[in-house]
């Protein structure tokens, strides 16, 4: 795992309502939240906190059909996935090296994520039970 | 909340074995888990990644009665609570703030934790589905 360096990026929680989860989010947090974004190619409604240390993102699922919708079938609410931005390797390599290690990882590589990144997940049983998503931009600084 | 600053301190996850979640968190992230403690009072194990910009703590209840395997009961295992630190204002202040905007803020009013920290908890209904902790140490900067 040489060179890896992995910083926490966001928290993301499953709502039922986005504006009720964000009026109580700015309550608690004394922050404002982000203006609401619509993801249609992922079903969603995001909003972003921006904490210290480690964003919080609120998604509500817009289709039934949303893995968000499905998620909030089983519960009521709560936390969706964790994503862990990578600087010091190729997010390839790393996938391949967790797949390799007999890790639960989702899909056959990563695939394009939003703002010009590339990410993959991580199934949750191989993660303490919350969905693991990985992220690298395309401008982050590769492997020497 | 003039003068409040907060940040993400650490994302607790309540799993079922200690030692099998610390293998599979260190092969995800690269990183060595700290030494396992024991917390009697709180009835847990625990063992924290001290990840970039957040850490992650892994719980595992060694009794019945503890919150941690009380909460496993009913799922297999996730996140059990969202930690932030204060700075800026005084924690008794933020949580007569929040009672008073009728949060459903746990307990009196802040009281001791690990580390010379105050701590005091939100219920999960009142933040996304997730139990929510702030604290704060004795030592940190108090508001002017």
């Amino acid at each position: 795992m040489s060179g890896l360096r992995i910083r926490m990026d966001h928290i993301g929680i499953a709502v039922q309502s986005l504006e009720e989860a964000r009026e109580k989010f700015a309550r608690l947090l004394g922050l404002e939240p982000s203006p609401i974004e619509e993801v249609p190619e992922e079903g969603v409604r995001v909003s972003f906190f921006n904490v210290d240390g480690c964003k919080l993102e609120l998604l509500e699922g817009t289709s039934p059909e949303s893995p968000v919708r499905k998620y909030l079938e089983k519960r009521r609410s709560g936390v969706h996935h964790m994503s862990f931005a990578l600087d010091g390797i190729d997010i390839a390599d790393h996938f391949t090296r967790l797949k390799a290690q007999g890790v639960d990882v989702l899909g056959e590589g990563p695939t394009p994520g939003s703002r010009d990144t590339r990410v993959f997940f991580v199934h949750p049983k191989a993660a303490g039970g919350v969905l693991v998503e990985f992220s690298q931009s395309e401008g982050e600084v590769k492997p020497s």
